[in-house]
């Protein structure tokens, strides 16, 4: 029943997105609006959107369903702009790493019945770079996607079929529908997600610090080394904004692993470290 | 030139090397030796190896060269027994992760014109699970294999000539060889290796603590947590012998790795993280 889908930022995940609706069978219009024009016209040349809008608002206006897939404040503030110009047979939904602060705008610009529906939304998908060129149908196959749905909100009939119509779209390009609690996903991804990214970040920091003048040095490491340093390439500008609206969770859980390392330091010739071991591989049995 | 090799330890690392061996095209007889009887069958099943000895000694003393598979205090241990039955017409080599403590007990015990001679040597190879059954006769394909001879031993011509043959063989079977001195080797694989790993042990065992009782959360993290948290599937019984024979740097790369995250943590909303995450970038950039 969806149309007409507007993609605003045709990055990795926006091309990946519009890539994906289309191999799963998507048979209506995909616009799409990119701050760097070159990003649009390499998702454009990649057959991931049809068309370019002049501008953000105009390729959301003609829309039935607006995906934002930018960063966390430009996100907000495109909310900001949509809520004044879209009606109640419109869906605005968005792809962003925290959702605390984008669920809260979404329940006082939209979700209202005169308004436009937000629907907040979360795919656990990416890659180490971003960009409309390593745009990939498949990013999103096997994926969880998160929905932070406030069961509170009166929504219009039209919009709130919108909402159901796009979760449907989510399942037809793989991915597999999670709902929970705003709060709670941004405690649990501060833990599953945000913590991984910062441990990575300070561990190839401080490997960059002590042996990167030397690159032969860093293939001895071996595939463990690649691994545990690879998310060392995520680039600051996302996660800048996922640092600025989650700190406080991020925090305690970054204090936490700076414990349980002292702990593992002050413990290599006891028989804790055993019991360290054994609990780290009984996290990753079944 | 060499005819006869003895595989002691048939776990991942000795049951993958018969393997390698065969397919590069080792035409002489592998003997082959393991702790538990079970590990030395299944090699044996796998053309690993093809006999079995009755015990460690046996299999050495009838072979040009004796390739130590087992953990480090295992391989210390063998190195007291066998350099009493040993001659200068063989070569004692090993796969150890640490290398001071082996290197010295080299010097003291082997490498002298009347004995057998020491290579110490050190694979940059493994998976996160041990044992024969997932032996792979590519496991050391582009992989590092480092040495850590010392330049003022004296050997005999023979067991000189057998060590310089098997480096052909480490490099017949697609491994890089680098020559390095055993206590620059302990300290830099305690920042590219053991801190990896104990990062991960720590960062698995957390969560575990936080989200191992929810398994649906840990699908969640995606791709990235499952990276950053395979190491933690790694056996205690490998890793003790390299906390306990390399402490103080692994314990100097914990502290450091302590500060590194406590300043990002301090800084999650300061330009310093910009820099952090420009040093990681620049850790994976070449």
């Amino acid at each position: 029943m969806i149309d007409r889908i507007a993609i605003l930022g045709t990055g990795l995940l926006g091309t990946s997105l519009g890539l994906a609706l289309r191999v799963a069978g998507f048979g209506g219009s995909i616009v799409g609006w990119n701050r760097r024009p070159e990003g649009a016209h390499e998702a454009l040349s990649m057959h991931a959107i049809d068309s370019i809008a002049p501008n953000a608002l105009e390729a959301a206006r003609s829309s039935e369903v607006v995906v934002l897939c930018v960063p966390i404040y430009s996100t907000l503030d495109h909310m900001e702009q949509l809520a004044a110009v879209l009606g109640p047979e419109q869906l605005v939904t968005d792809v962003g790493s925290t959702k605390a602060q984008i669920t809260a705008a979404a329940g006082r610009l939209f979700n209202a019945p005169d308004r436009a529906a937000f629907l907040p939304g979360h795919p656990m998908a990416g890659k180490e770079r971003g960009g409309a060129a390593l745009g990939d149908a498949n990013l999103f196959r096997g994926a969880a996607w998160l929905f932070t749905d406030d069961p509170s909100w009166q929504r219009s009939p039209q919009s709130e079929a919108l909402a159901s119509s796009w979760r449907d779209w989510v399942v037809a390009i793989g991915s597999k529908t999670i709902d929970l609690d705003a709060g709670r996903h941004d405690e649990l991804l501060a833990w599953v997600s945000h913590l991984p990214q910062f441990t990575a970040t300070a561990l190839s920091s401080l490997l960059e610090d002590q042996v990167g003048n030397a690159p032969e040095l860093k293939q001895v490491g071996g595939r463990a080394l690649r691994e545990m340093t690879r998310l060392g390439a995520s680039p600051f500008s996302m996660w800048r904004d996922i640092a600025h609206t989650n700190t406080a969770a991020i925090e305690a859980a970054l204090e936490a692993l700076e414990q349980r390392i002292a702990h593992i330091r002050e413990n290599l010739r006891t028989p804790e470290l055993r019991d360290e071991f054994e609990r780290a591989n009984q996290f990753r049995r079944e």
